[in-house]
């Protein structure tokens, strides 16, 4: 078993071999630039740690590893034209160091290439297997997205559906990409089933866990800017919780707050905050994002390999999931 | 042997059972939208043809043939944000009658059905092969896009540089379909090539045909505006084939046409004409396209079929490629 840090080394290393080297230029060189950009990889390291549940030739699922990588930053890329945002992971934008046809185009080759390293995989079987979860994993990205762009024009998201959008756009991905990796190692179908249940429950406990942080964290240990999600009337879980609780007054000074444009940032984070505070939302959202990271741990618990293969991953949710708040 | 009109007509019954009920709405209505705006369906019925001359059982062929469709509808999609294209087929186009990031995603969504329904075919071991053979043509349609846009503001683009374009560009995916077609039909390796070879071809000779009709063809019988491409100042086999054969001063004068914005497209189209009239340019790009039919029509020869069934081809082929002159 292979823990972070030599998965994370190992994925680095391949991926660096990959470099794009092909012309046309202008096409590829937007490819290497985002695939270079950095991000923790928590995707492709997460299906390695699947693979090794159940094999032990890891380089054989490197390339899935690398499809899953090149795909979600294929969905990165068209997501933040979508969004017009000029920076991620503090460099500029696909779109916004070339231009946005360049983003469309250098998007597109890059689902292509996700297929193609995809396609590396031996077994015949196994491949038209994981090639139709693939299918439905990124049908999946690409309704969760929408059902994102739908909920900022829509005033009556509930929380079943906000959870459903968070699963698809989110969830769905590290759920697939895990089975991916438990399916090249030769998991049956009860633990691939299981791996499954464990990677999209966790990612919907690490978006809940996010949407907490983004409006409670620490301002030195967060990512991104605190208050962020306010900031752009984000309909978040909190928010949702909020309205939900909030008497028809608070409610109404909520759902203002949330209509109108932003002018004094710092005074709005504080009146939003002021409000999940009095309603103990915090609260609210960490007993949900609980229960999906138990949820999760008992379908790792299910899974039929022996206790000390599954230590990486409990590690790794723990990691993303408790340990930051 | 089923003729072009029993072809399309089966197609398009498959078609319309598959429209898109699904939701999100906003994401498959665009989808529908554009899948049932028409077309020749020239793409899908050639793949049919080319499964017939190998396999009878013809319904296991058509999720592929609905596969090369939508991808082809989704590089329309995109290509029309690209080109900033208002119309298509007469009708909007998708990103002007929905809106840009309307026209990505659902773009993007069709192209991951392309592989859903190429995942349809049962048989494990052609399903590989085939995989492998999209992916390549995938990246080939999407370089083309790149080096047409690229071609737009090189000075220096050899008539090489542009059959490269054109085949990528146009033929590529009539030939990567055909090929598909004929290995779900169940043809050797070398069939299956000279197939390839066949659409390759005739896909060039048919964007050279296209050059031709653009500035020569009759406007009742041409579908787009004669003229469209000088308008445009496209660099086409007409423009770099008179740039190679015109003395300097005519070379000027042409250079200077086209990289003027222009006023009176009337005489612009004419002045131009005039100059490839007087360098017969026509007659130089038939030459090129009759060479190009004629290694088509070598390759369709050379596969090991009986001859009646070769027909449907040869019909669709002189249709496509001589008759409209």
């Amino acid at each position: 078993m292979n823990n972070v840090e030599v998965l994370t080394k190992l994925f680095l290393n391949y991926l660096k071999d990959q470099r794009f080297k092909s012309q046309p230029l202008e096409l590829y060189e937007p490819v290497n630039y985002i695939m270079e950009l950095g991000g923790k990889r928590m995707r492709p390291v997460m299906l390695l740690m699947a693979y090794e549940l159940f094999g032990d030739k890891l380089a054989e699922a490197l390339p899935a590893a690398y499809a899953i990588e090149i795909f979600h930053n294929f969905s990165l890329v068209h997501d933040d034209i979508m969004d017009e945002a000029p920076l991620r992971r503090g460099k500029s934008t696909v779109h916004t160091k070339y231009d946005t046809n360049t983003g469309i185009l250098s998007g597109d080759v890059m689902l292509i290439y996700a297929y193609k390293y995809l396609s590396q995989i031996n077994d015949a079987k196994k491949l038209a297997e994981i090639l139709e979860l693939f299918n439905d994993t990124a049908i999946k990205v690409c309704e969760g997205q929408q059902l994102d762009v739908n909920f900022e024009r829509r005033q009556d998201v509930t929380i079943d559906e906000y959870i459903k959008m968070i699963s698809y756009k989110t969830a769905a991905l590290l759920a697939g990409g895990m089975k991916i990796g438990a399916i090249i190692g030769g998991a049956c179908k009860k633990d691939a089933d299981l791996i499954y249940q464990f990677a999209w429950k966790t990612g919907v406990a690490f978006q809940l866990q996010d949407d907490i942080l983004d409006t409670f964290g620490d301002p030195e240990k967060f990512g991104k800017k605190v208050g962020g999600d306010i900031i752009q009337n984000k309909k978040t879980y909190l928010v949702l919780k909020a309205l939900e609780l909030a008497d028809p007054s608070i409610k109404a000074q909520l759902t203002i707050l949330m209509n109108t444009p932003t002018t004094n940032e710092i005074a709005k984070v504080a009146a939003v905050k002021s409000i999940f505070e009095n309603l103990d939302i915090r609260k609210e959202a960490e007993k949900v994002k609980n229960r999906f990271q138990e949820e999760a741990f008992q379908a790792l618990a299910a899974i039929d390999t022996p206790e000390s293969k599954k230590t990486p991953l409990v590690v790794i949710a723990n990691q993303l999931l408790g340990r930051e708040v």
